[in-house]
């Protein structure tokens, strides 16, 4: 099967990838000088600890949570993967369009998957009313979902539900036996993150469960480093029954607990985002993009020309994963094409939110290629 | 669950640890070098390449297996767990005792679990004659295994089987439509490593599947890296989609194409493991355990006065990971003990051949607690 992430900067030569929301300030020097010196020393040929006690305690004192209800994973991915081994749910819900793992996940275990479709004409806006109620009826009809996903801030479109939200539908979740699993791994990079995590809610809801990444905010894809947060304390014992003891390195496990301390970085990281985000989305629709509302540090727009202006072709037979994205692969620049998200068709694309001079460069390519 | 394996320097303090089987001549040198440079650079913040491509080029030239035939993974682990996942056996056999990470993973999927237990008064000799008659007689009787696990050389024993009793095996496999995994994850580390290694057989054997790790034979146990070989490529695409796309670390990707550079490393290794092998089992039988006939970086034996002797009292209540295991603990000294193995009790440690000092501080300890 092709690959159809972000960040694919191996099958072809590519100079700017745009296709990976990662945070443009890169890894922070502190975890950088504890990598230093993790490799000058023997750490990476120890095995590592398997339940990642000091991260673990690290976590714990950050979101004031007990470590107990804390585990990692080799990314988050490790984890979303690792929920469908341990529940072997039969069905499962998720939004159209979102992040793909989940989907791809609950088949791995023949789970059967419905869908909340966004509406394009309400710009995408997550629709947890209609979870909420898909959840409530699959339960009255006696065939209640096993889990249920649910991305904030969205993935692709970068569009955040309110953590009231969030929490209506972990009661109905709660209500319908529906474990809630709820992927904040970009809500970090919101300045509005406190509106929106759920974290702070977990010890009322027995069904929730929140998946965080270190990958994106600390710039740390390379090394790979998830968790989860969870008052269920018996599927989080399942969650590592399911999983080899050691999915997660002894150098990743360093650079966690070096990360969290990066307070600053943090917060610099929201201010830029949110600047940058508004400069690069004025510069979209000066393109003649349709920009949807992400609040997180990616942008999600369509740029296809549906009506008249055929000077820019676009078929799904010529360009199956959209005209922008052939064009700007030609100048070696990478985005990410949403052709493959479940909901999307081609003439969708999501971009990175990175540093201004970065943010200059792409949208001056976009200009070179619209003007032919 | 309490974790059970090698190498837990985590829960208690340890000074030295002789659980894990860890390369004594430690990280290459080439390979601490290119991991300083990764950490220096960008590596860490871009997301890992999914499909290992230079990984997977280095190591189809090293083995002679054209790259499609190879998949890797997050530890060997990751891939024995992948396989579970992957064929979702409703039957599974293995060796009795073996490493415990295979029924471990057969059970997440809830195969039924069948033993070949080896007998002690045999040395514990790997018996493939009988593993053969039970996947034969199980395919007779219409209930044949989807899998069969063998690690060559044996863990705990560290004893190996000829490569002809293998493919013998794997013939039987191929007829019963029982997939073989085969984890040679210590087989590079014996002298007769050509005698045993089935790589060469992979092409013949369309159900066959060998395992192999960096973790102990390169000391990069904190870093994570396996990988698979089998022909067997419906089996590999679907290893593939049942996991996650990034569990392969970018920092392992480049270690482990480092690592197999270094060839002079490797035979090293392999002189000084057998020199001290040979040196720490003569010592160990001195101080009157019976040591069984590894050939690998790690012996097997049993220490337990079973008649007379009283001094040295040991009985499952008081010490259930085995008296020496607890006497060595209380010099914050690591063995591991084998009482959790599936067909032994207490009285049964494993050890890792290290260096001539560590292995001589080693056996001093054993003696002051035996003389204590």
């Amino acid at each position: 099967m092709e690959y159809q992430h972000g960040g694919d900067i191996y099958s072809r030569e590519i100079a700017l990838d745009y296709s990976a929301n990662i945070n443009p300030l890169g890894l922070p020097p502190g975890v950088r000088k504890t990598l230093k010196q993790c490799v000058e020393g023997e750490l990476c040929s120890l095995y590592p600890d398997s339940s990642c006690r000091a991260l673990r305690q690290a976590l714990a004192q950050h979101h004031g949570i007990p470590e107990e209800h804390i585990i990692c994973g080799n990314g988050a991915a490790d984890l979303i993967f690792g929920l469908a081994a341990a529940l072997r749910p039969e069905r499962g819900l998720v939004m159209r369009p979102t992040f793909s793992e989940y989907e791809q996940a609950l088949k791995t275990v023949g789970a059967k998957v419905e869908y909340v479709s966004l509406d394009e004409r309400r710009g995408f806006e997550p629709d947890l009313e209609a979870m909420c109620a898909c959840v409530r009826q699959a339960k009255a009809e006696g065939r209640a979902y096993d889990i249920a996903f649910l991305c904030n801030p969205n993935n692709p479109t970068g569009i955040p539900s309110r953590k009231e939200q969030v929490e209506r539908l972990a009661w109905e979740c709660e209500r319908a036996d529906t474990l809630l699993a709820v992927d904040e791994c970009f809500c970090d990079f919101m300045e509005e993150w406190e509106e929106c995590s759920v974290i702070p809610a977990l010890k009322r809801f027995q069904k929730l469960f929140v998946l965080k990444a270190f990958t994106k905010l600390y710039a740390m894809a390379g090394l790979r480093l998830g968790y989860g947060l969870s008052f269920h304390g018996e599927l989080l014992k399942e969650l590592s029954l399911v999983r080899q003891p050691w999915s997660v390195s002894g150098l990743a496990q360093k650079a966690g607990e070096a990360a969290l301390k990066e307070k600053g970085y943090v917060k610099e990281t929201r201010a830029l985002i949110s600047r940058e985000r508004h400069w690069l989305k004025d510069r979209l629709e000066e393109l003649g993009c349709q920009v949807y509302g992400s609040r997180a540090n990616y942008l999600f727009f369509r740029f296809f020309p549906a009506t008249g202006n055929r000077k820019i072709g676009e078929s799904p037979e010529v360009f199956p994963r959209g005209w922008l994205y052939h064009r700007l692969l030609e100048k070696k620049v990478l985005i990410r094409s949403c052709s493959n998200y479940s909901g999307l068709d081609f003439g969708y694309y999501r971009i990175c939110v990175k540093t201004r001079e970065e943010n200059e460069a792409l949208t001056a390519y976009i200009r070179e290629v619209i003007q032919g």
